[in-house]
């Protein structure tokens, strides 16, 4: 591992950091909330980290895939770090523990909360809250369709022909070109359903933050009812449609946007999939609550039980209805749905639905090889046949996948949490969901766990962002075997020169 | 498929049936419960139903591969019939449902019960609810030893090679060998364990009962109070012991027989892994017991800590502490258990510790993949090196199994179960452990449940215990396409004579 080249990249990535640092500016002058000097500190601090490691560190070209691990997962964690200032800064958080976990869950677009009222954290705040959101789903996009496929990490490699953008050889003209051209997607939709929700009578503040937790499929809210507060059924459904969209890859929106046409999306056996799993339970959740005649209104019940499912296999976490009163088999559908989560490529976390898609056509395959052993079965995705390595791939992500659930869920109960809140704050931070159960619901929150739990729910949010391979490869010692001690920028300077002068 | 070939083998299993449907009649006589003419007339029932299939359906030699899945599921649906009907018939247990369920739980070795006493049953009874654990025992020892791996399901042909017996080409005296060989050493057993129990205290009657539950690793108990009722140190120990044996692959019972030596245990690598998942479960849970002064005295600490896990990993299902007591940390690790099951060829259930350890070893050969890009990898398990297409059934076997799963959760629910409830016992009978959580905890029952959700849980027990593939083929529409017409007892003889005649 080229440890400088790597360090570097993180220095960039806090510099642009500290920039975001300043957007929230604007909105405590506006509302006054005296949060301005805090958030110059802040940038200033990060300045500070970033340029000491560009200073320390010089830029190596020749970054390599191994480096690609240790950038992807030390992004995170340094962005994390440094967006966890403000809530520490602004007095509204004591602990930077719980600090910490706040940032944690918005960059990894979890929405999982420590805060028991939302509102006593200042509206700048707040907006900074819902930023995290919205970078942690610029990152999540660029990762999962650029970056991991080069990787080879989790079966994602399928994705490497779906790649908008020229192809090149090296690693980072080709991210670069990429990211540009999905993030133009991103911005798009994040302005539309902002002024969407503003023509339905939300403030520009909350209609911006909204989209920003919508987009990244987050679930962080202005307001402790959640998107619940407004009770208007125009803003759920806008928050409906923009959370089902951020559940799609992002580059079919890119190829619908350039082609003017929805076959993009239609020729995509994932998103066909994504669309039969909430067409079908949704149906199946509207004729439940209407056999215990939960809702007297049909439109009702169609709208909270389409709210939920949409939140649910996106992995946002928004909450309309307290679906606590729904009958059983509702809640065995909604919990297989935040393990299904959005398509890969998306911002939505969990397992992803062409994983899922993979694994049962896989079963199938094996039933008919069982009936006809002489039959020589190949699974197509589309009309692309997957390769052996992808399913076996997918096998690993699986393994990795229950590993680390069973080890942090030892963890947080040998803390003393009770066994539904410890295995369900899990959940809902591996699957980068947001509320869990019990102790850790949709009405409550996170600040009452042990603080180490919030360190280990922390890893749980990061290991399910990144997914899970990228964490695990860090962790093994094998990788760290391969590690350079990191060259100086002056030794590299020395070494420049002395290859000048022969 | 040669459906008359398959019906014949089932009427021969019927028939040996109606022979074990007269050994409770001693225990009747001894224990003067007036059973004895309910039982003859269960064994005439038998014999008349073996006996036509018999009649209609002449043996076929040349049954192949495809008839296998047929065999197997047929078989334990029919005893499961067959052996419900002293339930049904002695007037304890009024609901035929019930008398299914309670049967199937005993062939499959699950040891759910409806039964809110057993006392209510009639010793003869009892005896017979036994039997159905011994007999269903013996039946999975054959079928994952000789018969799955011919069939290539769910990564079991890995065991090819470990079969003891003579290799020959033809199905049935290959597997007629081995299971006698097998059947030697679980009778074996059965009769050690017997006497080393009456030398505790325990009657002839309770003794073998509670023998056959244990080496099926079932769990149905002559007493409400399970094997808690005897408060015996010593016994407790005699049936943690043979539950961990039963809880072994077999064929390594048998070649350390034969050998007069340890070795064969101590060279097996998922043996190793089994005894290691035990070690360490016991360490952290008595640990954690000890931490929280769940005991006062550490021998009951460490008695009741043994028993559990080894209940547990082996899904035998006895109970002798409320560990509803103990910390939260404690359950993780036991729920972890129960579905890890025992060895491939044991009589335990669940998922079966080599493909949990092969799903691990993959995890870490990707992960090295990932590392050393061009390294080449390969699994083995002791020396044997582990086939792709192993790994991949082992994929489709989970994909099943989680189908399943949410698939058996889903109806249950729908039914009006609670959540807790309803997933529990669904896991309680697909791993045929025997108690769930909640409304099927350890101190209640199945009883209550909806006559539908026990038609459900019925079917999640048999898929279970027959390693799903072998269910879910006969599901598939494709394995029916390729059934033929029985030909009739006549029509084979007509045949005959028309070659004759030629």
């Amino acid at each position: 591992m080229r440890t400088g080249g790597v360090l570097n990249i993180i220095g960039k990535l806090l510099l642009l950091l500290s920039l975001f640092l300043l957007t929230p500016i604007p909105f405590s002058l506006y509302y006054q909330d005296g949060m301005v000097k805090m958030f110059l500190l802040c940038s200033v601090l990060g300045t500070m980290m970033g340029g000491s490691l560009l200073a320390l560190f010089a830029p190596e070209d020749d970054l390599g895939y191994r480096d690609g691990f240790a950038v992807v997962v030390l992004s995170w964690l340094g962005l994390a770090l440094l967006g966890s200032l403000p809530y520490f800064f602004c007095g509204a958080i004591p602990s930077f523990i719980d600090a910490f976990f706040e940032s944690m869950s918005g960059f990894t677009t979890t929405g999982s909360t420590i805060l028991n009222e939302v509102e006593i954290l200042p509206q700048s705040v707040l907006f900074w809250r819902a930023t995290t959101h919205w970078l942690g789903g610029m990152g999540i996009i660029v990762l999962s369709l650029a970056i991991l496929p080069l990787l080879g990490v989790g079966g994602m490699q399928l994705f490497q022909a779906e790649m908008p953008g020229p192809t090149k050889d090296r690693l980072a003209p080709r991210i670069q070109d990429t990211a540009r051209i999905l993030w133009v997607v991103y911005v798009a939709f994040t302005l539309i359903q902002t002024v969407l929700m503003m023509l339905g009578g939300m403030t520009f503040f909350d209609a911006l933050c909204h989209a920003f937790a919508t987009l990244a499929t987050g679930g962080f809210s202005t307001h402790t009812a959640s998107a619940g507060y407004w009770q208007s059924g125009y803003l759920e459904y806008v928050i409906i449609l923009f959370m089902l969209l951020a559940g799609v890859n992002f580059s079919l929106h890119y190829r619908a946007f350039a082609q003017r046409s929805l076959k993009p999306y239609l020729q995509n056996e994932e998103f066909r999939f994504y669309m039969i799993i909430v067409g079908v339970a949704t149906v199946a959740i509207v004729i439940a609550n209407m056999a215990h005649a939960v809702y007297s209104a049909f439109g009702n019940n169609l709208r909270d039980t389409l709210f939920q499912v949409v939140s649910m296999i996106t992995t946002t976490g928004f909450g309309t209805a307290d679906f606590d009163q729904w009958p059983s088999v509702t809640k065995v559908i909604l919990v297989s749905l935040m393990f299904v989560g959005g398509c890969a490529g998306s911002t939505g976390g969990g397992i992803k639905v062409v994983r899922v898609l993979l694994f049962f056509k896989y079963a199938r395959l094996q039933l008919r090889t069982l009936i006809h052993p002489r039959s020589v079965g190949a699974i197509k995705l589309g009309n692309q046949k997957v390769p052996k390595e992808v399913m076996i791939s997918i096998l690993g992500f699986f393994a990795i996948y229950i590993g680390v659930f069973f080890a942090a869920s030892l963890l947080v109960t040998a803390m003393g949490v009770d066994l539904v809140t410890g295995m369900t704050s899990v959940i809902a931070t591996l699957n980068n969901i947001g509320p869990g159960l019990a102790e850790v619901g949709p009405s409550r929150n996170f600040g009452d766990l042990p603080q180490a739990a919030k360190v280990v729910l922390s890893f749980c949010m990061l290991a399910g962002r990144l997914e899970l391979y990228t964490v695990a490869v860090l962790l093994t010692p094998d990788f760290w075997k391969m590690a350079r001690r990191p060259v100086w920028r002056w030794e590299l300077a020395q070494k420049r020169e002395g290859r000048l002068q022969k």
